[in-house]
């Protein structure tokens, strides 16, 4: 039998998921939810049904896992204690600081009603911050970097298309490769936020617009561009569409350390992700941790958990058998 | 309280053990065991205290996790299944084919006496087996990719060593640059053995020796070198004292994939490691797993482990509530 798998929130990631659904043929997509009028919206799969948010719990026994896909900001932090009162859920909530108390909400709700909750599941938190941990735990003596790009910064595109004049804006966040390669090489560098990553502007201007005050507003926003070398390009809209439409992503997670007695060897780790399209492979990291959430709560397990917590062999369809054999 | 290790076996395995739980200050060396003489051998560690391999048993109320630092072709598959007997252990077996086996025999002693055994811990099987499980889970419509290197085989050193008029023997396993690069630019070549690595071997022959015979000799040896590019230089014994003494190793995990609804989007996911010594950094990972043995065997944990079944937190000495503050 399949692990039924529902959907709350149909954007770039509810979309995401609905496609990595597909591509896990041990699990099957019952449901979408959205705070939309669900006859307006259309939805990829032809055997899953659209329902509105407001009918969630009424599906609480044809649901194995029911995936989060709101926003950190005001969603997630109030879904996912009320829906883990019906569901094993997961989310992907990336507020770093606010983890530990979304954590705890969860947890408590998660032990309530005897689900678990599987939160901050991505790649930044989720990937990254396995590999930052397992290779903490392996060069205890060292030190980490991680570093971000070439890719599509949503946060820092919104604040350029809050400039006045402004149509469109696309940011992209590229690591400084000199930067990377001193790290790489173990040099150990201490690297100011200005020598790590550069930024760079696409923007689609109104007519008329005054272009040099734009880019000076860019590059002296603070908290987003000040303490960064910033690149501003005008573009067409055409140009746009054409050359900036996608959704890369990716990064460097780097530790370096030291072994020996006396320190004398000297190791790198590098976990590195080129993504095509940062939702859709989050949501494959998720769909993953769906796959785990629904194991882990077939076992009686209960309460919040993070990718901590989850010991890889739940990720994988294959039996740990099976595992054992061709991937160990 | 400390974690209180015993080291079975005291080759580079058992000092790179020794070297990493001194950068653990949660663990503390209590007793090296040998087969050879005690009082003929020295270790690092003032505070341990060395044993004959015979009275292993008598130390069980004094570790915590006996850490196994035998071979695989011979030591392991008697003595993991033996010493889970008396002690929570960690062993590095490496003879892929033979993992389930070898599973199930200290599987069955482990449950048995009541321990956690944890198996095939180190970087290959070990922190690659588990990057290519977390990429194949993520990317479940992809290709795995694993290149080796630049490294010292210990293996192919021996077999050049056997070779009549060798004296000393090095050899390298380098991964090709152009295959790399082809994986990495999502292109999923198909790579012939020859085509993914190249082998280089630094030679010091004994004098009067037939060098071309010894050079035909290694670039025909079936399995070991016929279907690879082999250099071979012949050096002297200073050169090779100088500057290949090291045991550096490493190598790449890459899984390529596509997600989408039409398969329209590719990601690569890339593991590295650069070591200067293999054995310390294998032992590194053996420790981090020791203290997971510790604390799966307090929880009432008993059975055989690999590292596909070890939630990531295990490893590391900080809690929970401080990793997620910190690492998430």
């Amino acid at each position: 039998m399949s692990i039924r798998v529902g959907i709350m929130g149909y954007g770039n990631l509810g979309r995401g998921v609905e496609c990595a659904v597909k591509h896990n043929p041990d699990m099957e997509l019952v449901a979408v939810f959205t705070r939309r009028n669900p006859e307006d919206l259309k939805i990829l799969t032809e055997t899953a049904k659209v329902y509105s948010a407001d009918d969630a719990e009424k599906m609480k026994d044809e649901i194995d896992v029911l995936i989060i896909c709101g926003g950190s900001a005001t969603d997630l932090p109030v879904q996912t204690p009320r829906y883990v009162q019906w569901y094993n859920v997961v989310d992907s909530f990336d507020t770093h600081a606010k983890i530990p108390e979304h954590f705890e909400n969860v947890d408590r709700a998660a032990k309530e009603s005897g689900h678990v909750g599987i939160i901050s599941v991505g790649w930044d938190p989720g990937m990254f911050s396995l590999n930052r941990m397992y290779a903490n735990a392996i060069l205890t003596n060292g030190r980490d970097y991680t570093f971000w790009g070439k890719g599509v910064s949503q946060g820092h595109s919104d604040a350029v298309r809050r400039i006045a004049g402004v149509k469109d804006a696309r940011q992209y966040t590229i690591p400084v490769e000199s930067a990377l390669e001193s790290v790489r090489r173990g040099e150990n560098p201490e690297l100011t936020t200005r020598e790590k990553h550069t930024r760079e502007c696409f923007v689609v201007a109104e007519e008329g617009a005054d272009l040099a005050r734009i880019e000076e507003e860019i590059k002296t926003m603070p908290n987003y561009f000040d303490e960064y070398d910033t690149t501003v390009h005008f573009i067409s809209e055409e140009e746009m569409k054409k050359n900036h439409s996608g959704i890369p992503h990716g990064g460097f997670v780097i530790r370096t350390g030291k072994t020996g007695w006396e320190d004398e060897h000297s190791h790198v780790i590098e976990y590195r992700l080129r993504l095509d399209s940062n939702p859709e492979f989050t949501s494959s990291v998720i769909v993953a941790y769906a796959r785990a959430a629904y194991r882990m709560a077939k076992e009686g397990q209960t309460g919040c958990r993070t990718v901590f917590d989850v010991a890889p062999a739940y990720l994988c369809a294959a039996e740990g058998a099976e595992l054992r054999r061709h991937m160990l």
